[in-house]
């Protein structure tokens, strides 16, 4: 029976569901690696279609990966997906501030989201690189400000927002940038879905990739 | 612009926007709460078909919560996700044990998954009453089996678990138990979608529905 598997022949059995299911696609097979990733933890198939990744974005985020650079979360729930054992062979730290008392008072009085503010606290810090947004179009929106008017450089950006009120519309935002700022690594969707265990999967696809050292990353 | 809407403005505007593009629906409305969380979470209508509740299992599920039974999750995520506010003001204590180092040994040294010796030690605990599983199906046979062949007693089981290999089967075994177990109360859903946002989502609409005590939950 298929639940005695262990849990890595589930995942190989997943996978090649998945692949079965999909059929043909044009995905190359490293942004494959992380759209796989994303119908895996969803079991939804729209990702293959809507997701987008700037050109470059697979090798630029795994390179971000490995230099080590910080990860800030939008929500918790991001922060509890990433595997922990893969931030810890590359010296990455993780952070969120969003449940951060200070932050939620300061949003408080400035009449603006506790995400908007998570978001600038976690970009204060250099050691900060890659961004990871699951939740809040809000955070995703103050991220594009805080590049535009305030010189922050992600090493990555993982944009997906979920929802029916400015998800969609963040996410375009976010497209925008690729002609701005080529230089900056992007992985999103387009539409209303996505969410932190999706956003999470994103990463944890991105830390394999940075973990097979032997592989050529190219996408 | 509509991101300039406060939270709480943009959760009612959300949910405004879902009612309109279900349209009719034969959900009572207590269910229909917890079933428009989980397509808030997730901007995915199919819950509006797929979910499926036991009889009684939001007035069950309230109770229980206003009980303050302890909530076990399978994921860390799905305990990152609920409203901790909430929980205080039950005195719901939360716990998941499948980051744990003696889970994950004893689980190697078994040969089984590190989700079916978590959800035992949940269970271990007559103080927890509540289960959330929104990622692993073998959590969930487990808590059957529990069930079944230990007598555990849950006053709810949130049936969620995602994926590819198992996840549907064990949602239509938990659908077995209403006929066999009709004082268990359990919420779910058919096919391969679920997850630990949408877990979690559906305990946050039920924390809020046990919140509004001068209502009187039906469903």
């Amino acid at each position: 029976m298929s639940v005695h598997l262990r849990p890595e022949e589930i995942e190989a059995e997943s996978f090649r569901l998945i692949d079965a299911e999909v059929g043909p696609h044009p995905w190359p097979p490293a942004e494959w690696a992380v759209v796989r990733r994303a119908i895996h933890t969803s079991a939804d198939f729209d990702y293959a279609r809507s997701m987008v990744f700037s050109a470059g974005a697979v090798a630029g985020g795994v390179a971000a990966l490995r230099a080590g650079r910080g990860i800030v979360t939008d929500t918790t729930m991001a922060l509890a997906g990433i595997a922990k054992p893969r931030l810890a062979q590359f010296g990455i730290r993780t952070s969120c501030f969003v449940a951060d008392p200070a932050v939620a008072r300061a949003a408080r009085e400035a009449g603006v989201t506790r995400s908007i503010l998570a978001m600038r606290a976690g970009a204060a810090d250099s050691a900060n690189g890659i961004f990871v947004i699951g939740n809040a179009p809000t955070a995703l929106f103050e991220l594009l400000r805080l590049i535009r008017k305030e010189g922050i450089r992600p090493g990555l950006i993982v944009g997906l927002p979920v929802g029916f009120v400015g998800a969609a519309e963040s996410k375009e935002a976010l497209l925008t940038l690729e002609r701005e700022r080529p230089e900056i690594p992007f992985i999103t969707n387009r539409g209303r879905k996505g969410g932190s265990t999706v956003a999470a999967a994103v990463i944890n696809a991105l830390l394999i990739l940075a973990a097979e050292t032997t592989t050529n990353v190219r996408d």
